[in-house]
């Protein structure tokens, strides 16, 4: 963008027409955010009527093996970016909390912008360094941290400022997704596919924070505190990954109707948040249970605009590298116009509320009992269940047996959470119960 | 949001800590957003840390009747907002051209911002009021012109500015959408269903710009200003509505593996721009032929972040009044911190670029004939689409007539439209075709 009132434009910080970056990780992302620069550097430029330069790269040994010749570019002590005066913005890509969190937070009382995709460094340490922005007048970046590249962040912050947000049913991690999806469709034990996963590159060789949940549960607590204008932290979310899930209780689901999915989960009933992460039982008919694969989405409700969804890549290179160059040149357009910021979620007194507890929480259940082959089991199970004001919504049961013990799968209506664990408690001690029953949670309405 | 550094604040201007506005219209839509500001107040106030007021409010007689007790609010002459120094914003929500361009216009030069839900005006006139905004450091708002309450502009213009968008598929008009879905899901004849649309108010009482393809056109020629950062008009837009789409062309779509949708469709290949409207035979599974009744749908792909949808309401009072207030508040933040707009699309040096033309269109067509039941029909038609390069793809002629002829459904392989168009003409001039041969064009790939 050609800026034609240049008189106007505070040039004391020295910044003047250029902006510098200082790049921290250079592995897929980092890599591919130098890439994008370098295709789009002309118009990037043009945009923000300035010159563009990554004037400087720190990485810790990680470093994308299809990008050479990238000059002189790197420096071997991360202080030689954050006390270089002429780099305006530093664009954090090395991921984990340390040592991002200190590079981070010595680049903000430098003066310096700060764009990021640390959905962890985010979750656990966000409010701490939003205030500090706010402290220090510096601008933070952070869509790509949440669903890759989609625009879901600024979507919620921006889009629906003047809305109300009442719920969100989101799959926000790929390589769960990857796994349950190819489980559904094509059959196959988790650990079978996870292992393909791993092979294929669609998996981490840990992929614990993956598959247990923490990753979304990270990508969760940074949404809800957007979308609530709330105070939210690690622990508030219920967080239950998919390993329990078995490829018995994906063909049951399918039977009832179902598909099983690891949502994150936002609710808003105006008194108590809910803020959840766990494997889900959707129906087949919705349009979220046919998001396979790596992809992303966000299924939301906000009171004035209605159902609204977006769906893309969650994960990827240069996916991620896509939204940390639109933060980028958002950044880029307030320093060269030296903006203030004036961000919500910067605000030191976000709404303090209330976080439904686990107990508390209101749904149907999906319940696989594995039960000895023996008359009247059923009708020991239904007593405990009514006796506790837990009412069944269907039941099925088949003959044929599974590791010794016959599947008995019950849905409930909607059930308090606190009763619901209370009763199996009761039935699993039964002496013709043989395993732990399996409980999943169902969502009839996800859009 | 509480804003600590309230002594940086420019209140030179009159703004101090109070937004009045200016609202033109006061139908459904500024009827919603009346309300949502009456619901939202405190929490809008809060975000943006002023007083926020609806000083006045003129319409031409359309009053929502929803909305009583609006006190004295009402003025008689739309210049008693234009010449109010105290309103720093108006909201126009007439809907076309005359006489909200003057009003707008006029608005700009006095100094207030805009926000607006024009997709007539800013499809015909948009680039003359950006330049108008430029001039005069007027900030301007449209989300709501497009798609409703789902923030496709901002997605596009922030969280894709970074990126280079190849392709948009979208489903822009409410009304069409719901009588193709109705025709498909339902069965049933055009003229029936609208009527019974028009009815229960989902069409209007003259729905020609809806079922015409006028409507679509006025948004993606919006949309693809931003999407391009291009200078576009609507006569580039190659426009054809659904008035010709039979009950039979959904049966054999169907039978084809494909549903018709009306779809506003971009592509750039980067020596060159597609922008077209149409009726378009898209794949059954696809997610996109399952976006129906009253929702929009915007399916696009970019060349880092890869494929991202975006679904829900592109009409309604609450929707498009959510669009607006999100607008609201972003604009009320850069009055409240004295910020000049640095929009790209306000650029007036927008690129211009090459719009590829009718007859340069390469697409798969889906072609009825009626034809006579006579033998060696299909020969002459096969001839003569052989002899002109146009490879078939699949073939489908029952034995039943339909109004005396018997119907001949090809498909073809990617084929140039010029080429199509002429043997389509000699075709027409067999005496073994008894009417106009249905032309339809097949997008296999919308994501």
């Amino acid at each position: 963008m050609e800026l034609k009132n240049m008189e106007n434009k505070d040039i004391s910080k020295g910044v003047g027409n250029k902006i510098n970056i200082g790049l921290f990780g250079f592995g897929t992302v980092g890599g591919s955010f130098y890439r994008i620069l370098d295709i789009r550097k002309k118009e990037i430029e043009a945009m923000l009527s300035a010159d563009v330069t990554i004037k400087k790269i720190f990485t810790r040994g990680n470093r994308n093996p299809s990008i050479d010749n990238i000059g002189n570019l790197m420096v071997n002590n991360a202080d030689d970016i954050l006390n270089d005066k002429s780099i305006n913005v530093i664009v954090e890509l090395m991921g984990g909390i340390d040592p991002a969190k200190e590079y981070i937070e010595k680049a903000i009382k430098n003066g310096k912008s700060v764009i990021t995709a640390n959905k962890a460094l985010l979750a656990e340490h966000g409010e701490g360094i939003f205030k500090l922005c706010k402290k220090h007048n510096a601008h933070i970046g952070f869509e790509a941290a949440v669903g890759g590249g989609i625009p879901i962040l600024r979507s919620i912050k921006n889009g629906l400022a003047g809305d109300s947000i009442t719920s969100v049913f989101s799959i926000i991690n790929g390589t769960s997704n990857y796994i349950l999806s190819k489980m559904t469709n094509e059959g196959g034990k988790f650990d079978d596919i996870l292992k393909k996963a791993q092979e294929k590159g669609y998996a981490e060789a840990d992929p614990s924070f993956d598959i247990n949940g923490i990753d979304s549960a990270h990508k969760l607590v940074i949404l809800g505190r957007l979308a609530f204008a709330a105070s939210i932290s690690l622990k508030d979310v219920i967080i239950e990954g998919i390993k329990e899930v078995s490829d018995i209780d994906i063909c049951f689901a399918r039977d009832l109707g179902y598909k099983i999915k690891l949502l994150g989960i936002l609710k808003n009933d105006d008194s108590k948040i809910e803020i959840r992460v766990h494997p889900t039982l959707i129906p087949s008919a919705s349009l979220l249970s046919n998001v396979d694969g790596v992809f992303n989405a966000f299924f939301l409700n906000a009171k004035f605009a209605g159902p609204i969804s977006l769906t893309g890549y969650g994960a990827g290179g240069m996916a991620t590298a896509s939204a940390v160059m639109g933060d980028f040149i958002e950044i880029g357009g307030k320093i060269i116009n030296s903006e203030k910021h004036h961000d919500i979620f910067l605000n030191e007194s976000s709404n303090k509320v209330q976080i439904k507890r686990k107990k508390d929480i209101i749904s149907r259940y999906y319940l696989r009992f594995s039960a000895m082959d023996r008359p009247g089991v059923l009708a020991k199970i239904s007593k405990i269940l009514g006796d506790n004001s837990i009412s069944i919504s269907s039941m099925i049961q088949q003959g044929r047996k599974i590791d010794g013990s016959v599947p008995i799968v019950i849905t409930t209506h909607e059930a308090n959470e606190e009763e619901l664990l209370k009763s199996i408690e009761l039935c699993d001690k039964l002496d013709i119960i043989l395993a732990k029953t399996m409980i999943l949670r169902i969502e009839d309405n996800v859009n």
